[in-house]
């Protein structure tokens, strides 16, 4: 059944590709309106997706002037299929333990520990506003 | 060592990227300001970025609006090394036979065939102008 997330819809047939570690690919706009994308790590909660980032680098500078993004993920058994989900960036929180940088590296398998630049760190949370799947 | 594309370099660290059957993640800029980002099959020849794409779709749409497009592909064996190419789309080549297609598919392993919108199919050309590495 399809799941209500914000008023978006993400269908159950593609849900687990939200829910699995796999890498996104997230777009942004660079305040030079060029447009920039990276695979990145995520967790999906059914309402948002959060991402581990720092405020001292060019994905931060671009969600900070334009919040709009969206985030491309595909099944690795099967590359033609694939979810997009489009949506802004709602918050951002402080992590300065590092402790969601912890939580993401232990749920990809990259181990229990805690980077240099935690003092830096935040959570990126995407709120979605629209998705396309094949 | 470094190859030199339209004045871009790159590093031969990562080009294995933009050589192998690997899917692209293109991100474009869409009309009402939002950013898209889908899985693509594409071929690098050393200086540009070809894909496969119809004139009917929404990513054609947003490219004739804006030419600006970057594309991020991951190392499967290593998903934290990837490449990051931006760029610009230089040129829309007919593709009414579809042959560009077939040459894609079967280089991507999904058969010799011919689609059925290929009346419509396009070789989208992205002329290079920036990257980012990891």
């Amino acid at each position: 059944m399809p799941e209500s997330v914000t008023g978006v819809t993400v269908p159950a047939s593609h849900r687990d590709l939200l829910e699995q570690p796999l890498y996104g690919h997230l777009a942004t706009i660079r305040p030079d309106g060029g447009v920039q994308v990276n695979p990145m790590w995520f967790e999906y909660d059914g309402q948002a997706v959060r991402f581990t980032h720092t405020t001292k680098r060019q994905k931060y500078r671009n969600l900070a002037a334009n919040p709009v993004c969206a985030m491309s993920v595909c099944d690795p058994g099967n590359p033609s299929r694939y979810l997009e989900v489009r949506g802004v960036l709602d918050q951002v929180v402080p992590d300065p333990t590092g402790e969601f940088f912890r939580h993401l590296s232990i749920r990809y398998g990259s181990g229990d520990w805690i980077p240099d630049d935690a003092a830096d760190r935040v959570v990126l949370v995407m709120r979605l506003t629209g998705f396309s799947t094949q």
